[in-house]
């Protein structure tokens, strides 16, 4: 830990984050879901959706965005699906129990799958899928948002970076989670070369106007991830998720800036059992041993350690949960802002 | 059509089909569906999964890989979801089985989830999510695999270009169809290169060695889509699908080349009814009006026209609907060796 760096024990945070969404209308049961989600991005180094969101997420509760006390309810019911009106909630609570009846749906039938209609930011949707697979099903969770990638061989903000996330159960291994987004790059790693001042790829984003830049400062649109195939499975989402709960978002939202805009989403949680068809144990131990073939396999030049889904963020997660999890200083002053204004007391630093 | 070009009829070449896997063994009922699904391939402009892999299936029953009249039989059953054991069952015969049983329990449950167990090459995987969408119904089939594409970091031809294909109607317009590979680039890509003597982008492909080569004619071993993005997203099907059954696939056969090797997957096919959670005709008309939109966006330079998933093959379809198949002469003479050896007559050209 570098000198005079500043860290926050996770059990801290999630207090911290739970006070403060209470301040500002929401139960103490939904509070504590919705922090519990951004800091296990925080102690995952998934820091953009992290406690930073506790500021927005405040102001979205402020402008009517969100719905800090949502009427959520399911509307369709079968014995191995539902869809669930969420009332404009918080993402990690109509998401949490979205996966949950999924859940208890495979564990009748072998699969659970779960709709949410209008809710607002899911958070970091691997939450979800793991919390299946530490459960011992596999676990699957999409969302669909706002347009703010490019269409394939479109100039504008036309389809959502939407993320799509897998996870299975591990033996004696962590389970094995996919999070990734349907874009080429992470928006933070544009951030990063903005804020260092050094050009990004060619094929990464487009500027403003539409036009591919390698100016870190003015891309504005991420490029679909392998073209058409990225492109191509953001549509699929909006089309097996918005549209199938009757509430579009591309079609609705396109031509504004997402940027800003108030955070609309759409989620699919999926859960399978497989002890419906396969002893569980022996599904475990296979996926230990396709893990470890896997990262014993020869490394490519410049490549010390092969790695599988989850486990660079498992990593830091065992790091931090150890260490506390790091605060940059613009991050805890904008803590400090709203919480003086809810007077919710800070988090001690360890 | 170039002058002397030999054209076949999509008829009279799937009766040639089914006439020849009669000859070699199959039930008339199971030749007819894998004579379909390799004519709709070709019809759809994917040669490398149309007529030409005629003669290596027949190979792969001699050979004993595929097995002409096998024990199909569902092991594994609950209300929304089934396991077929395929008893090496040529892939179409199997898969199409699967997605019409998931398509009987989606319109029971909503959702129906099918996994086939120890089949053959599946075809071109896109025919069957299409059939449940000309159903009304959304459609998404996935395989596993032989290992043939490098994983994120290896050397080595360590997992699968597993495809996705998701489909969905649409109302006035075609289903929307996303099929696509793992992989950075379509084999064919390369074959091209290799054949036209030019040199491969970086980043497509290792060679025999599990070096990064430029060298079309090196070229062995292709890279995975977005590196741990493609690698992850195949790793997961594998778990999703072989492990699940009970079969794994990468385990077994790395260190094998995959070439030559006799192919082996397992499948999944999930039917989704919409009906059951939104009217189908609003859904449809969503649909469309997502695709119009897209379409009409501002498109990049260099771009004539912005395309959705299906829509290239659907245009290859009607002209080759309306004109015929073309027949490059080596694989119409491949054809010919083996109508000659089962005694079966040429289809006839237009």
């Amino acid at each position: 830990m570098s000198s005079g760096e500043r860290r926050v024990t996770a059990e801290a945070l999630r207090g911290f984050g739970r006070d403060i969404f209470v301040a500002a209308g929401m139960s103490a049961d939904h509070a504590a879901q919705v922090a519990d989600v951004l800091v296990w991005a925080d102690l995952r180094g998934v820091g953009s959706h992290g406690v930073e969101r506790v500021p927005r997420y405040l102001g979205m509760i402020e402008a009517g965005g969100m719905n800090p006390a949502p009427d959520m309810r399911i509307t369709t019911e079968t014995v191995s699906s539902l869809m669930i009106e969420a009332d404009r909630a918080p993402g990690p609570v109509a998401m949490g129990w979205a996966m949950d009846r999924a859940m208890e749906k495979a564990r009748e039938t072998a699969i659970g799958w779960a709709l949410v209609r209008q809710m607002t930011h899911s958070g970091a949707i691997g939450y979800y899928s793991l919390r299946a697979a530490r459960e011992g099903l596999a676990g699957l969770a999409f969302v669909s948002s706002l347009p703010n990638m490019a269409y394939h061989g479109a100039r504008t903000a036309s389809i959502a970076t939407s993320p799509i996330t897998i996870a299975v159960p591990g033996g004696d291994r962590a389970p094995v989670l996919l999070d990734m987004s349907t874009a080429v790059v992470a928006g933070g790693k544009i951030t990063q070369a903005r804020n260092a001042g050094v050009p990004i790829p060619e094929g990464w984003a487009l500027d403003d106007d539409g036009n591919p830049t390698t100016d870190g400062a003015r891309a504005t649109i991420p490029m679909p991830l392998g073209g058409p195939k990225g492109a191509g499975l953001s549509l699929m989402m909006e089309c097996l998720i918005s549209l199938m709960v009757g509430n579009p978002i591309i079609t609705e939202e396109i031509g504004f800036q997402a940027r800003g805009r108030p955070i609309r989403q759409n989620g699919l949680c999926i859960a399978v059992d497989i002890a419906k068809f396969i002893d569980p144990q022996e599904f475990r131990a296979q996926v230990d041993a396709l893990v470890d073939l896997l990262k014993n396999q020869p490394a490519a030049d410049g490549v010390d350690e092969i790695l599988v889904p989850g486990e660079r963020g498992d990593r830091v997660m065992a790091e931090r949960g150890r260490d506390g999890i790091p605060m940059p200083t613009a991050r805890w002053e904008n803590l400090g802002k709203v919480a003086e204004k809810f007077s919710v007391a800070m988090p001690a630093t360890v």
